[in-house]
């Protein structure tokens, strides 16, 4: 009788506000299955809990040589500590205790936190920050997050709500956020933040742009991109002005922090050099002299589409390993 | 015969631009013992050490039921990684290796570091952070120092230079900092600070004041916290706007570290009120929400006279304990 050898898998699981993906990882980061079902988040968190533990179970009867070692849940304002999901932006749920829902189906160790985090254990597990102790994951994408690990550990804060540096104030008395305030760094770092001041641009100057054949609500990060890289000029205008901040914004993380290396995650990124190298430049411009040329800045080294549900499965292999 | 009992201390130096001070500590934190030679800064650090070797020995043979754990040393510029002290600003040395001068002597284990991650370290052993895991220590004295505790470790980063909340920038084009840059938080945020603010405030505005009757250079900040004990309206404004920023720096390292409290530590927190009072309501009104009415804003809780030997004895205790 053939024997087949067991294999060790965590289930790394992300939720976004329209899909929710969800794969069996190895303690070597290889993702071997992965699938994706709708979030429908305007029905109650439950029913959510219940589709996806049904797909997880039948991944794992399909694969009996695999064995569950823990859940790793990455969700907009979830809480490590707590294990929930707490008044999370575009989803109707106010609170979800995510330890208890998944519970009901599986007896295995489960850890829970927000997206940035995930992506930051993910990065120093599977991807370009293994084997650093001290650094800073910045996710780029709608907003701006950030995970912050130091002494090789996560840092979760008090009550499991550290690493807020989109919610940092860079621009005394500047733009408006969504938090209520005036001047936080993701007002003007994010894909938001970029349409926000290439929209201020096309309104308050008259340099040609091949962004004027779009109307105002259609100029997306993504189109400013193509832009800036086809050399338009108020399109790299805009991109320096985003690094310019972010560059400061940085600068006093580094100083707060002193990581190695700063890692950058989400779909800005995909922009390369035009984001990386104003970056790069006006952070050491901006470095207090202790810290210049000792910063790296840096790429994800997650593979695009399963970075997220690798940062999520980090989270159990992190405190197994 | 009779049989003394042996009790363990830790040796804490603090050495400071004009006198060293170094005493004898329990693990509870009772210096026992202590002493100060002038620093004598102008001559070789080796002359230094030397001293203050034949000094703490004496202290040692005085008290024979005395057993030496180890040595902890505070000073400017010092580095925890390698021992060393660096560049240090107002003394003469350019590179000292403190562990290798006191190993001539002493055959104990011998941790360093800066006076502000010496007072976080004592704050959290025997002060005002005593149990706390996630916090924050602020040394307000000439310059802006700081601390920072997170999962219960001291974070000094990659290269032993974490925590200079002072040089955030947080003044875009502010004030000339020695640093080099502009607009650095201690520029505002110091007994420097609140004195450039009270001169400037004195040279543009014609409110009286009694601070009016100094010469500009004897304006220093006791003399400015006093007025405003007397409800000198200049002198408290010159408070205000000191505190308002500090709490936008503050805001910020919370956005970034979420700590339980802030422990204030140094010469302007004899200022009492006037500094407590505008720092946490300004803190509160700046607070990303999450935040709020969480970060408890602390007055330190280590005695005057013995804080930085105890800070710096608290680095043996912490790492023995």
């Amino acid at each position: 009788m053939e024997q087949t050898m067991e294999q060790t898998v965590a289930l790394g699981v992300d939720i976004g506000g329209t899909n929710t993906s969800f794969g069996l990882v190895t303690r070597d980061g290889v993702c071997l299955v992965e699938k994706q079902i709708p979030t429908q988040a305007d029905r109650p968190a439950e029913e959510l809990f219940r589709r996806l533990s049904e797909e997880a179970t039948s991944l794992l009867h399909a694969s009996p040589e695999l064995r569950l070692m823990g859940i790793g849940v990455g969700a907009p304002n979830a809480n490590y500590y707590r294990g929930t999901i707490e008044n999370p932006p575009n989803l109707s749920w106010q609170f979800v205790d995510v330890r208890k829902e998944l519970h009901r189906t599986f007896d295995v160790p489960l850890a829970v936190t927000n997206d940035a985090n995930a992506a930051a254990l993910g990065e120093m597990l599977f991807g370009a920050a293994k084997g650093m102790k001290n650094f800073l994951e910045v996710t780029l994408g709608t907003g701006l997050g950030s995970g912050f690990v130091a002494n090789g550990a996560l840092i979760y804060g008090a009550n499991g709500f550290a690493g807020e540096l989109g919610h940092m104030l860079i621009v005394p008395n500047g733009r408006l956020c969504g938090c209520g305030r005036r001047g936080c760094l993701e007002t003007y770092v994010s894909a938001t933040g970029l349409c926000r001041t290439m929209r201020k641009m096309l309104e308050q100057q008259s340099t040609p742009s091949e962004l004027r054949s779009f109307s105002t609500e259609t100029v997306t990060a993504k189109r400013i991109a193509a832009a800036a890289a086809h050399g338009d000029a108020l399109a790299l205008h805009a991109f320096d002005v985003m690094c310019h901040t972010f560059a400061v914004g940085l600068a006093n993380a580094v100083a707060f922090s002193e990581p190695e290396a700063i890692i950058l995650f989400g779909g800005l990124t995909n922009a390369g050099a035009l984001l990386f190298e104003p970056t790069k430049r006006y952070l050491e411009e901006n470095l207090f002299s202790i810290y210049r040329n000792t910063v790296r800045l840096l790429p994800t080294g997650l593979p695009e589409g399963s970075a997220a549900i690798l940062g999520s499965a980090a989270l159990i292999w992190n405190e197994i390993a």
